[in-house]
């Protein structure tokens, strides 16, 4: 098995267009957190929203944070990852939070207020196995 | 859509049995590290092993972490994900090196030296969004 590094773009693309779910990583107390969640990505931000309580006050704050995607078949060994690092912060805007809210993205599982979180991709690298 | 939380039995039944890869996520240098990795678990601990330079000089010591797995099927926007705290550990008893490199978990895209970490599971908790 050999491992290829993916280039930005098609880290980019994988982020965009092959993933509905990624995990989020932040640190909380000096602990590390990860949470899955539903988003939405352009070439710059990645956004997902939360439910309150879900540890994510350490989001609302300008926060490091890593955002992963992957789709991995075990049987086969073979598979792609897609990692940003990133600073989240919570949107706040009235406006952009409406529209948000008109968008495709839903929180899961809960019709509770909702926090909007968006991440400004600084990083982003992968690497896929292809199928041997 | 209903969020159902998990019981311990059941995480730890999907943890051990329904899932090949995880996430673990991990602080290094004061920010979050996420990384994909198959690994092998029981009721008490998950075993994964890494290639040097991954970032993980972190977990060789001994390191808080979190681990997640998770089966998302967002066409239907169901799913269930896993979520374990723990502390992460690299496994440097020779005999018990010896014992992980031959049994079924292999490093992915790589010939070279791995360290095996251990993660000590000290809580765990899931939740599943039935079909609706």
């Amino acid at each position: 098995m050999s491992i290829e590094e993916l280039s930005k773009e098609e880290c980019l693309e994988l982020l965009q267009h092959e993933s509905y779910v990624g995990r989020v990583a932040f640190v909380s107390d000096g602990r590390p957190v990860i949470l899955p969640v539903n988003y939405l990505a352009d070439d710059k931000t990645v956004v997902f929203c939360t439910i309150p309580g879900e540890n994510v006050s350490a989001l609302r704050e300008v926060a490091p944070v890593a955002f992963e995607v992957d789709a991995i078949r075990p049987l086969y060994n073979a598979g792609w990852s897609v990692i940003v690092q990133g600073t989240a912060q919570e949107v706040v805007d009235p406006d952009e939070v409406e529209m948000l809210r008109r968008g495709p993205l839903k929180p899961w599982g809960t019709t509770e207020a909702e926090h909007w979180i968006r991440i400004t991709i600084e990083d982003i690298s992968g690497s896929r196995v292809p199928d041997s």
